[in-house]
């Protein structure tokens, strides 16, 4: 397949599933909280693409997500280069993704985090994940949603959940505090298999994330909580916080390429505590 | 001078002067509120040494103030040796030091950051330096503690003053915001021109910023606020923590070298938010 061919494909599906994400949280906001809709140019002389924002905020279920496409190209900066597969021989890429944090008002229903891209520049390869961040120990959840992410990962090849969720366990790891930032869930990079079948798996990916984070919400997210919960909920956050500034390979890459800020620490969350 | 008085010396004013500033801290508080002592050791299971946090939280007057004291030494792992002046024989290194972060009720109030260190490696050099963070302009305020530090400065070196004001303006930088963290202050690092006089500056220094601090508070801790000069400080507050782990060097190098991470993020808000 040509490569402009695949980026339109790539492109077009990540571009719909913000349409089919947002669509699926307005829904279960019942009209409480809307999406606002941010437009924005990487460069404003040249045309090296850019992306849509949307958050909602203050919503009856959500305190706030974020759901960000984006669709960039260029050339690296000479320190990007060599740290880029694909770009010792031309500084050339393009990058296409979306990225999804969510951040509940109820503190027994998980921070969620959704992320699928593919990008080229010599070489070309699906990046992605997902990843869960409850305040409290439910086991019973912790394995449905790893079953469905295996049941999911079974379906492409049988060697992938395995790999993923080690790979996941790995990424989300906070040195500093020798904890996970919390369930895991899978993370693949540099993926190149079989294009067709690797836009497949990330299409699967998507809408997978999709079925989890609509059935953990209807599940929980009317579950009765208290005052110290949520004290545990903006504690755990200010984790998510430290993780985000200090580790995030995406939100470094962002910010040291000249990405958009706020669509890139959009995964902040509204309010974090410190002891 | 011998290194071992040097270090001494040092280390007792350090220790010093975390006793002067938690006493004129908890004098401004008037026993509303107590620091909380922690010491903590940098290993286990070899003496590399520790140090001694304290932290104040919940007061009439600060809403969380860190004052934080340390004497570490041991051997640099490798990742670390080239980075360091005078390490590229040995990796031996000894280094102490104490540094503040507090965070006012008042939102009027600026927060207010110093820290002072000695190091001794093959060479030797103090560094330091304080800033200053408001959420609301106050041209009068900025202009006194600048024309403090400037006369405490040519006191030692006419030079000073212009030359650690730049370097503290372009410290304090949030590149992906194109803004400053606040209206700057001093900050000077592998400081080494006379022994003598640079203790002499280092102690001056410490108590400037006693003096100063002393000085913002009385004159603004009753001043009236708003919820709506709260949430800006909240705001604000975010804009910190983002400075702190995004760019810090104290932060990363305490992090990466095995430092105590509470002791370390105590520079951190109690509550932090992000639109």
């Amino acid at each position: 397949m040509e490569n402009i061919i695949k980026k339109k494909l790539a492109r077009n599906w990540f571009s719909l599933l913000q349409d089919i994400i947002c669509l699926e949280v307005e829904k279960i906001e019942k009209k409480n909280s809307k999406f606002i809709v941010n437009r924005w140019n990487k460069n404003q002389k040249k045309d090296e693409g850019g992306g849509e924002y949307r958050i909602l905020k203050d919503g009856k279920i959500f305190d706030k997500i974020g759901v960000n496409f984006s669709e960039v190209y260029g050339k690296f900066s000479n320190n990007f280069r060599g740290k880029i597969p694909g770009t010792s021989k031309s500084a050339k890429y393009w990058a296409s993704g979306i990225s999804i944090v969510m951040h509940l008002r109820n503190p027994h229903v998980p921070a969620m985090h959704f992320n699928t891209r593919y990008i080229q520049t010599e070489k070309e390869w699906f990046g992605g994940g997902m990843d869960f961040t409850p305040c409290f120990n439910d086991k019973l959840e912790k394995k449905w949603i790893h079953n469905e992410l295996r049941k999911m990962c079974n379906s492409h090849n049988k060697k992938y959940y395995q790999k993923y969720k080690t790979w996941c366990d790995k990424y989300f790891y906070l040195y500093h505090r020798k904890e996970t930032r919390g369930i895991g869930g899978i993370f693949f990079d540099y993926k190149k298999d079989n294009w067709n079948n690797d836009f497949k798996f990330v299409r699967d990916v998507g809408l997978t994330f999709q079925h989890i984070f609509r059935t953990v919400i209807n599940k929980k997210a009317n579950k009765k909580w208290s005052i110290k919960d949520k004290e545990k909920q903006f504690l755990k956050r200010g984790r998510y916080v430290e993780f985000n500034l200090l580790y995030d390979r995406g939100t470094r890459f962002g910010l040291d390429t000249g990405g958009n800020t706020e669509a890139i620490l959009m995964s902040l969350p509204p309010l974090a505590k410190w002891k």
